[in-house]
């Protein structure tokens, strides 16, 4: 067994991956001329493309082109804008489809080989003539560099803090292969099939079908277990488009170095869970769950979700109170026939690990203990279920007054 | 058809039926004086029982003394405390029943017609003191009087603003027979067959399980269409006793009276869903989704749920701001397999009507129409699928900063 786990972090986002230019621009979907909304990723070859999309029943324009685009299995650049989601917008389809034709011709490449994405408000209507003025600014502006994939990842942000963004190397076959991502997250963040907008890149090789089951098998453990407030958005949309251009050999499913590439997949993956549910709207704190000694993996996912959707103990969180009944409660109501009775309960941070409650019932601790631990930033909730082997993990983030904020006035 | 479906309501809450006295008490629980504790409602005669519990795998001790004590199907007092809702605390069970010994002491009857209830803190230790100076106390205040009514529903009440009561009158083969109701409710509420806390009293003569069979056909129409924050609480119960003292017939399934008391019975029941959503932790505004045209039961209740329990379009509530996309984004992830592309939504309020949403795209309206619309207190949203004849409503609130204050906090 070669199959690599351990992976080295590389800067450089989607441009880390060799075959990869990556541009971002303002070109006035938004107002504030400040703020970058247009992004544009390019390959320098035909790649193999995977996707997985929001399972929402009302979903944007953007993914029903991306559907037709990627049914051959294949694309060259991702275009992608923030200030408008392009879904229930009059013309929206037709719209995508005018943006993918514009970036087929500014990069000189067929527009079917074009996938869109868009994230912003629902509903409102859109023009072409922003995409117009900003496809062929962003074709000029694309570099294959660390400069090129941040640009990009600002663009797609809509109320996040910080552009996210994140890479990491491995070996396929003694060579060196690479994983880039970038993302944006915030509000509307409780992904079914795939979080908000995600992009890789990869210099691997693959066959669409095998780039899809690799994907396929992250994202459940992965993107499907963030949330910061339930709702599922329109637009959640994760792209994976591999060059070949690293040199290895094509991924074959049941190989090691297929196994080293899920790995490396999953280790990207869940770095940027963490990004997207620490820089949740409004979030003043990282929540990690991680359960096991549940009965099967459906369960052990279930309950880390639960906890860490729970509105009562996401506000709990907010104010450092080990209000673990609360735990207890999120756990109980998660669907599912399972045995409650020996569940433990640990709090962890880097300030250390308070073990509040035992076989369901409160285990005696220190208050000053938990304060000091639940000051931290990132708070680690340990679940051990006592019903079986199964293990899980969730992210999500606590519920602030700034949440309120942000949503109470989203569009002014 | 002699189905009565309009009531009058009455003053006395839970003593406005016959037979049916109540006191509320402060006995030492909670540390503030000032707030009562603890509830006692007495019948005058052994009464037809029924209830519907938290669907939570973690519920609290007095739940499983609940479903000993109506085993039987009869009961004759109910007992609830505020500020400890004896779940996961050690040695839970043997203290709610110490308590029912208690009262049954108190007021001569047996301890198993006695049925407890306990809302507050979860996890935390409770001593039988309080309830051993509390009960005789409460015993002694009992009254058959609005007062008494409004007593115990003021001791039932944790972060609520206001006691909860009502009553309705209605003939019952000529003869006047009424339904009386206090509730607590406000954070941890997602029912899931029964909210928070509700007490109902009726002198309607029923066997128990005809009396089940209506509770059970009103809950999952009112109570479980419910939400303030997604939490589905460990100790939510409903109970219903009915006299007999009237002077009517039992209850039979399938005829006029029966309809008429279910219609009584959900009457009662909506009012006691506005008054809890409304208040809501937090709350400002109370939100109210009426949906029409769904191709079934089960979905229009779903899709009713969904719109009230998005904590995205909650906090727009909260703004006064028409984000209507969010309302189809809730409407797209409602789980089952219908059609939205016809779906309008409307949001209406005492100052006006806005039309925002017609084919589940934009329909052209006033912002400033909007935002006088949407400035009131109790907003309804009117969502039409245009898919079939099935209708369902549901309450919830807006979600603000107080919410994340009181939660953020609860303990101290």
């Amino acid at each position: 067994m070669s199959t690599q786990t351990e992976f080295t972090a590389l800067p450089g986002g989607i441009c880390a991956p060799r075959g990869f230019a990556a541009a971002g621009v303002h070109c006035g979907i938004r107002r504030n001329q400040q703020k970058p909304d247009l992004a544009l990723i390019k390959a320098e070859v035909r790649c193999a493309g995977a996707a997985c999309y929001t399972t929402n029943k009302v979903y944007g324009a953007p993914i029903t082109v991306d559907r037709e685009h990627l049914a051959d299995g294949y694309a060259r650049a991702i275009l992608v804008n923030s200030g408008n989601a392009n879904t229930c917008a009059p013309g929206g389809l037709e719209l995508a489809r005018q943006t993918c034709r514009l970036a087929g011709e500014a990069l000189g490449i067929p527009a079917e080989d074009v996938l869109p994405a868009s994230t912003g408000v629902i509903g409102q209507p859109m023009t072409i003539e922003p995409f117009a003025a900003g496809i062929p600014a962003a074709a000029a502006a694309l570099a294959a560099t660390p400069a090129g994939s941040r640009a990009a990842a600002t663009a797609i942000m809509t109320t996040d803090t910080h552009p996210k963004e994140y890479a990491v190397e491995f070996l396929l076959g003694g060579k060196p292969c690479r994983i880039g991502a970038i993302a944006k997250g915030s509000g509307m963040i409780h992904p079914n099939m795939a979080t908000m907008l995600l992009f890789l890149t990869t210099d691997a090789a693959a066959d669409p079908a095998v780039l899809q089951a690799a994907l396929s098998r992250v994202v459940p453990a992965t993107f499907n277990q963030i949330s910061v407030d339930g709702d599922t958005s329109t637009n959640d949309t994760v792209m994976l488009l591999a060059s070949g251009l690293a040199g290895a050999a094509p991924l074959a499913e049941g190989t090691d170095d297929y196994e080293t590439f899920v790995a490396a997949l999953t280790c990207v993956a869940e770095h940027m869970c963490r990004e997207l549910a620490g820089d949740g709207e409004g979030a003043t704190k990282l929540l990690e769950c991680r359960v096991t000694g549940a009965p099967d993996l459906q369960t052990a996912r279930a309950v880390a979700k639960s906890v860490i959707h729970s509105t009562l103990f996401k506000a709990a969180m907010f104010g450092a109170d080990a209000n673990w009944g609360r735990v207890l409660c999120a756990i109980g109501y998660t669907p599912g026939d399972f045995d409650v009775s020996r569940t433990s309960v640990r709090l962890q941070s880097d300030a250390g690990e308070v073990f509040v409650c035992e076989n369901a019932a409160l285990h005696p601790y220190s208050e000053e203990e938990a304060a000091r631990v639940l000051a931290e930033r990132e708070i680690r909730i340990l679940v051990d279920l006592g019903d079986g082997e199964a293990a899980a993990k969730a992210w999500g983030c606590d519920l602030t007054y700034e949440y309120v904020k942000i949503n109470g006035d989203y569009r002014t």
